[in-house]
């Protein structure tokens, strides 16, 4: 069985050998490990992967010895994954098509290992691609009037799907507390622009104004301010003073669609760590 | 003879084959015509290159009689230049040398067609390399008292060599109105971040805190608002959770020079435009 | 009415005057002008759109008098395109879909506008997503044995439908003579190399083994030559030591499918020309 | 005291445990660990990096204990090697400036922590740039008949000045076995395309032939067989059909000498390992 374990603690000599001595004393064998220190802040960050072949049973027993010898004394955050669990992504769109198309033909072939138990809208226009791929569609309508009854509908959904993350692939509304409270480092957005530039409403229109010569796309966890959370992935596209805004927008589809689908890749392998709204990404 | 001609005003009908029709007519065989219109604008852009056979006497007559057939018909801004001139740069630099040297290496190699008339620095630092390369060196310190005074200093210096334009190689300085009225959009800066993200002071450090997953740099005209000019040219280089801020300081100094040596050598090859606080970049 | 124009013929003296005159004379404003010289060929080349009055009699007109008055005195190689046509595409694939998905999703969303007769196979695997798509599905197998039998019935398909060009979305299948002949450089295949590097079969197994750092795709035309036509677009993704065999393949999905979609586009738009086995493309 | 430890060695479970367990033992404060292991060829790599208190006289300890405890246990092949060492770094050159210009400037600006003995070239035109830096220059013509001879000298002038690695910075000639043989892995080179496409001579005009749409650089290990050595690092860069093989020299000039620093800063900072034909970068 491979287990992927992260831990961030504050940093200080011995922590890897006692972790992966920990490992090989318990018939692990490391098939993986990499490990961070942010220097200015002194904190230590570490992903290991393990070959055990222990039974689950013994996996709880081994999160148990873990947490008595090591957790405790190092003052560790941390989390044991069996490899075998698919998480339950949720996902939340509006009108654009794109980003919705290309996480589903990732999912239908396999490439991406999760389960989708509903895509969630506040409006039908995609309702016909979620039945072309035969996934629940919810629709909730969002007005300035109903928004707060629509997201504890949103919220009861997700909680009854026991849902484990949410993909805002071009979801066109503010999340609110009631579900980022819920999903900390759980909600993953796709932005239009190379974060922190243009931030916010437009930001094709704000690059053709300002005549920037790259355009870009960012993807990041949502927090409470908006297009300011930690930052998972950015890639950029080269733009010229022949591309009108209409263009940006064609060239900005396939930035989008491929960088929310990396963030959502690294999400789903355990590959991120936040803290001081930033990522430790491990590749 | 090699002639460019760059030509804007505003879009109508016919310009293209009244200027082509006027260059062929004069004997000029057209070897290169790009051209832009910006719709929204409604702005016509047009950059030609002939050849002709005609001596320099019967270029001034060139030019008089294309702007009383075309220029004043059209309402066109507009300008040649004759192939063989080089144009005079001026470099301003403070401590950091990787632009410098990286733009004399070309100047030197014959890379970079400009003659140089002299480098200037509010520091000593850089005066070896400019010995290193036979250019003379001004130094001229700056500090709040003297920032007056010195900028009447850098004019003279500036409008006795006739330099044509000034390139700011990581010039740490921020140039004052009194230079720039005099080289409106022939002073190209290079900026250690992609703008409009992380204008002003220590970019690195604003792109380490925000966790970007790319840097990258830009060169810009000057204008009076400090990182707000023209962009020329811009490019970018990933960067992750393992990039400390010296690292991406490294990293971002390759990045600087690049971009900026490019955006000089646009400049020189008369293929830059500027309108509404945007290039037109032919390539 | 928008015509595009597409013109490359031997290079001599006055031809964008001519060509510009010709336009002008005949009530077209040009919105768009470029072209290209090829020094060493001696070949000329020109993209010009123009906007036209007139109903599609006179557009026939138009081009009796081009060819009358240019086309034969400048022994131009020439083609005129009504802006409203849509091209018909046929699909080729074979067992992978992220090529197919991204095409049909993009046709789907009205972002390619092409009308898609059928999709062909050699196997039965991907026949549901032409039913998701509401897309003809034709399975045509192919041996050794049958192999001539199959392409005849191929063209039959394809001629039956009218089909103006065909793309090879992964089609593993090598494409005969019979069917080229019919379609020059109107065969569009993704190979998942940078070409030249790893031409011919298991190009990400090559590249593992030769230890590069950078992997590619590249689109183009179909020539008799496996691998050798015209190259449309390429793209490349950085790599390291850390990917395996199985990592690259997942890597270079993303490319194939931007790639091959991009190829698609700049074919759809009449945005390339062929010479010299080589591509002009305009942008 | 930061001492950087390479390792490699057949795969087994338990050496990350052992040789972290190790470190921590003797003091060590590991500041720095990545590990790579190449399933397919069962090999297990190594680089870490660890802080001691440690004089010089215990660092001989700590390798012959090393030896004693682990390197024979798991049949290692490791080396240490102590922070402060500057490496000797050889240049060899022909008649292109670029990368000398490059490479000097970082290291006169101390971004290259190396010492430089010499430049040697079969050429004198370089020279000039040797003394603006004040290095020594060797001009050891070679043709035919003597270069059995020349590099007789060449291998005297390496061993006598005790130098490490040597970088072949646009050096225009084939390194023979005499000098390959003591600098295994040692020797370093650019080649100006995205090898394996192009090696050889002139892969500028024939990427220009081709009709790529991309150009690139690679910096390589010398081995015996021409261009064909382990792979340090890649970069490409756009081009089009409007490219010359003018242009693609001029272009292909930044990609080079921004590929070879890069390489040569790996190499320098020990993040190389080679096995069969292939690099582990650690980064």
């Amino acid at each position: 069985m491979r287990t992927t374990l992260l831990i961030h603690c504050p940093d200080q000599s011995g922590i890897i050998s006692a972790v992966t001595g920990f490992i090989h004393g318990k018939g692990g064998n490391i098939v993986y490990l990499d490990q961070h220190v942010d220097e200015e802040a002194g904190v230590f960050f570490m992903r290991l992967q393990s070959e055990f072949d222990a039974s689950s049973m013994e996996f709880a027993l081994l999160e148990r010895e873990f947490e008595k010898q090591l957790a405790t004394l190092y003052k560790m955050q941390y989390q044991f994954y069996p490899g075998e669990e698919r998480p339950k992504m949720a996902l939340f769109v509006s009108r654009y098509n794109h980003c919705l198309y290309d996480l589903l033909s990732r999912y239908h072939s396999g490439e991406l290992s999760v389960d989708i138990p509903f895509i969630l809208s506040n409006h039908k226009d995609l309702q016909p691609i979620a039945e072309q791929f035969d996934i629940p569609f919810h629709h909730i309508p969002i007005s300035k009037e109903t928004r707060q009854e629509a997201e504890k509908k949103q919220l009861e959904l997700l909680l009854s799907a026991e849902v484990d993350f949410i993909v805002l692939a071009r979801y066109m509304q503010i999340v609110s507390s009631l579900i980022i409270d819920h999903y900390p480092t759980k909600i993953i957005n796709i932005h239009h622009s190379f974060l922190p530039a243009f931030a916010g409403a437009k930001p094709y229109h704000a690059a053709f104004k300002r005549g920037v010569k790259i355009i870009g796309a960012t993807s990041h966890y949502v927090t409470e301010e908006l297009d300011a959370g930690p930052i998972i992935e950015q890639d950029v596209a080269a733009v010229s003073h022949t591309h009108s805004v209409k263009d940006m927008i064609a060239k900005g589809r396939d930035l989008e669609k491929i960088v929310l689908a990396r963030a959502v890749q690294f999400h789903v392998d355990r590959k991120t760590m936040v803290y001081n709204n930033k990522t430790v990404i491990f590749s």
